[in-house]
């Protein structure tokens, strides 16, 4: 990911405090037993973008101004997002996760289902280290709606009727309660006006959407040695997500049904087999235009604020999340 | 396990205050959604002992008195109780708890640990609806140490050579941990005095760990109907327990040889090909000496405290730890 000019911009404007984030997660991950010891350092090379914790702080910047509790904060976010990622992984079967084994992998289920939940139990520790338990009541208000919607989403698997209203409501839930929670707290705890806190709780909601979406047309359309990671698991699990929604609601009768077909027998070959009927189809078109029109919506709820680094920056992060390719 | 004395005692002493926490539980875990709601609505089948929500409040109503703080955190120590045993039913691949299908075998596995993630959420959730950080602050710092104790089991699985020194590390985080931390919250919240708290966490700490050495034992030679569990999971998981640690250090070399076949390969007979070694050895007498030391202990740590109904309930759980056969 080097040389992203977006990420070099995030460098310049809140580099140390992210690594003061950092500092803040490793200390409060740090284990004297060695087993737990030898995955916490194992999974510190899934290293990623940190947009979470980028989202918090920059909101913070933009809104008024990094203080202490934001880094803390910066580091549970992260710290719950690692956790999901690992139940992810097992939910998943995924072998790789940014170019390393996944915990799953590596030791095995029942090892990930555990090193998710002391993931879990550690964020929420670090959150009660703040003064009162206003963060800790809405990180665990994000953190149900994250797992109803991860829960809607097995509940879904296999569903090849499912509606893009109930597509949406899957990933508000899973992916974009916890990045609207970035914002919101970013703005927050940097004592910003109401209005502020709830346009850059919009911001990380809209913007969360628009990189989930982007993140299903990578696992349709991706390269693996690009992203890092095992594509192909959404076919595999039989996950609809928005370009196959709109392919099967689109496509002639006598496609719909031999693409009902192939999604209904996942193997190998069902992305490849896939593509003829894509590409004949606006399905990635139309994916692009929904995804540019939530980073649309996000930087609208830019617009109130005073114009700052940490601004432009949160604007470039809306149109990364629609260009992205890893 | 009607008709059982201590739990009508329990009954007539705290009756009232659980029924309030479950309430609370209820209300904490309704869900608009379907699909989270029929899981929910089939998981408060599993009614156990609330063994965790009665120390808790025991705990108070012996050292000065129940306040609707306690009932609180009773619903949030049987949430996070409920939570690992949703993921130990994943780890374990049980398939009954409570005679009823568990989570994973009525649903699958995925639904399982998103299941248990939802009610560890829950719990941190609620916790933090009360007034300061401090019980989400030992909420979050006991349950890391529980995570600790369940990857260490999983860790030493198949080590035939583990101590009982590991192993009463294990017990002591996995489950001792938690029902510490009844006692002491349950003192604390009663505005007790620190070496009352102190004594009552000490009491909650050899309760755990002398319920789950009995636990251990059922597991070994218990009866799956009377129990309404899947039993022998230990050995299919080549998990050391105390009976079988001292088995092995005690048998004869021939015997030994024998002993570490017979858990090398785990099937179906296990059990019972194990039983004729375990009954010539002092496996079960000295594993029961040891329950028996540690609800001695539990008792002395009640010494302190005036002398109530609450108290003398506390007192019987002690001895109701080590001799039940459910």
């Amino acid at each position: 990911m080097q040389g992203v000019p977006v990420l070099t911009a995030v460098e310049q404007a809140i580099g140390a405090e992210l690594l003061e984030a950092e500092k803040i997660l490793a200390e409060e991950l740090h284990s004297d037993n060695p087993y737990v010891s030898d995955i916490l350092q194992h999974s510190t090379r899934f290293r990623g973008k940190r947009l979470r914790p980028m989202l918090l702080l920059l909101a913070a910047k933009a809104a008024g101004g990094i203080r202490q509790d934001h880094k803390v904060l910066a580091a549970v976010v992260e710290m719950i997002h690692l956790a999901t990622l690992v139940h992810d992984d097992v939910l998943d079967d995924a072998e790789t996760r940014r170019h390393v084994a996944t915990v799953n992998a590596r030791w095995n289920n029942e090892t990930s289902v555990l090193f998710g939940d002391y993931l879990f139990t550690h964020s929420f520790h670090l959150a009660s280290s703040l003064e009162t338990t206003d963060a800790c009541r809405r990180i665990g208000h994000a953190t149900n709606i994250v797992c109803e919607g991860e829960l809607s989403q097995i509940k879904e698997r296999g569903n090849l009727d499912l509606s893009e209203e109930a597509y949406f409501k899957i990933i508000d839930g899973k992916t974009a309660e916890l990045t609207a929670l970035c914002g919101h707290l970013g703005a927050r705890y940097a004592l910003a006006e109401p209005a502020v806190i709830t346009a850059m709780e919009q911001y990380g909601r809209s913007l969360g959407l628009a990189f989930q979406i982007a993140d299903d047309v990578l696992d349709l359309m991706g390269n693996e040695r690009k992203t890092g990671k095992s594509l192909g698991s959404d076919l595999q699990k039989q996950k609809l997500t928005l370009p196959l929604i709109r392919l099967l609601q689109t496509a002639s009768d006598q496609d719909t049904s031999e693409i009902r077909q192939i999604l209904a027998h996942p193997e190998e070959s069902t992305r490849d087999r896939l593509i003829p009927y894509l590409e004949r189809s606006d399905a990635f078109d139309y994916t692009n235009k929904r995804a540019k029109a939530l980073a649309q919506d996000a930087h609208r709820q830019l617009e109130s604020l005073p114009n700052t680094p940490a601004k432009r920056i949160l604007s470039e992060i809306a149109d990364f999340a629609v260009q992205r390719s890893f």
